[in-house]
C-alpha cells in the first residue's frame, strides 16, 4: 500500500476533531496491523472503490472518547452509545473519507465512496480481509483512545 | 432503492450455502429495516461504489450458524469464532457480492467492490447511515439464523 494514502486520512480526522469538537488528538506511529486486535465499542466503516483501487477505512472508538467527542460536537449531554452517537460516528467516517478523497484526487488517485456503516457492541474487533497490509494508527486524547485502520489494494 | 438490486444477493447466498456447505437456508420476507436491530456475533461487511450508485452489504451471523457453515465448508471442526471463521465470513461476503455484481452488471448496473471487513464480538449491532432505506432479509437454517442487510443509493 502506498503510504501517501494514509496521511490525508490522518489530517482529515485531526482537522475535524480540532475544528468541530475542539479536541486535540495525538496520533501515534502508523504501523502495519499484524496479529494485533484493536478492540472498541463503536466503529465507523466505509468502503472505497474504483477501477484502479479498492479499500476500506475503519475508525474504532472506545465509549468514553466517542461520548466526549459527541458532547463537544452537539453541545449537549450524551451518556451512552445511542442513535445520536452512532449518527455522529457515521458523519465523522463520511467526513474523514470525503476529506481524504479530495486530497487524493488532486494527487491523481480517485475512488468512489460507499455508504458508511456503524457497528456498536462492547469490545468488538474489526479484521480487514485483504492481501494488502492494513495500516493502523492509534490516537490518544484526554478522553481516551481511538484507532484508524486503512487498507488499500491497487 | 430498486428492489431488483436485492434478489441477486439473495440468490447468491442461497447458491453458495447450498453448493459449498450443503446447507439449506430459508429466506424470510425482505423488509425495510426500521428501528429494528439485527444482533449477531460475526458480520461481514463490504462497500460498493461507482459514479452512479453506492451501497453496502452486511451479512450478520449468530455463532452457532457460522460455526456450522464453516465446519461444512472446510470439512473440519471449529468450536469458536477464530481466524478460520472470520476468513470464511470475509470469503462469503466477497462471493455474495461478486455473484450479485455479475448479475447486476448484465442488467446495466455496475459498481466496484471495496475490501470486505469482518467484525466479531458478542451481540454487536450494525447500522447503515444512509437516507436510502435499508432492506433486511432474515434467513433460517437448522443451525440458526442469519441476516442480510442491503442499502443502495442511486
Amino acid at each position: 500500500m502506498n503510504v501517501a494514502f494514509v496521511n490525508p486520512f490522518l489530517s482529515a480526522i485531526l482537522n475535524i476533531l480540532s475544528t468541530m469538537a475542539k479536541l486535540d488528538a495525538k496520533p501515534g506511529k502508523p504501523r502495519v496491523k499484524d496479529n494485533e486486535l484493536a478492540c472498541g465499542d463503536v466503529t465507523g466503516i466505509i468502503g472505497m472503490a474504483s477501477d484502479q483501487t479498492k479499500g476500506t477505512l475503519a475508525i474504532t472508538f472506545t465509549e468514553p472518547v466517542i461520548l466526549e467527542i459527541t458532547r463537544r460536537m452537539i453541545e449537549d449531554e450524551v451518556s451512552e452509545i445511542d442513535d445520536t452517537v452512532t449518527d455522529m460516528v457515521g458523519e465523522i467516517t463520511n467526513m474523514v473519507t470525503g476529506g481524504a478523497k479530495k486530497v487524493l484526487s488532486e494527487e491523481g488517485y480517485s475512488f468512489d465512496m460507499a455508504i458508511p456503516s456503524v457497528i456498536s457492541g462492547k469490545d468488538h474487533i474489526v479484521c480487514h480481509k485483504s492481501r494488502a497490509p492494513v495500516i493502523i494508527v492509534p490516537f490518544h486524547t484526554d478522553a481516551g483512545d481511538f484507532f484508524i485502520e486503512i487498507c488499500f489494494e491497487q
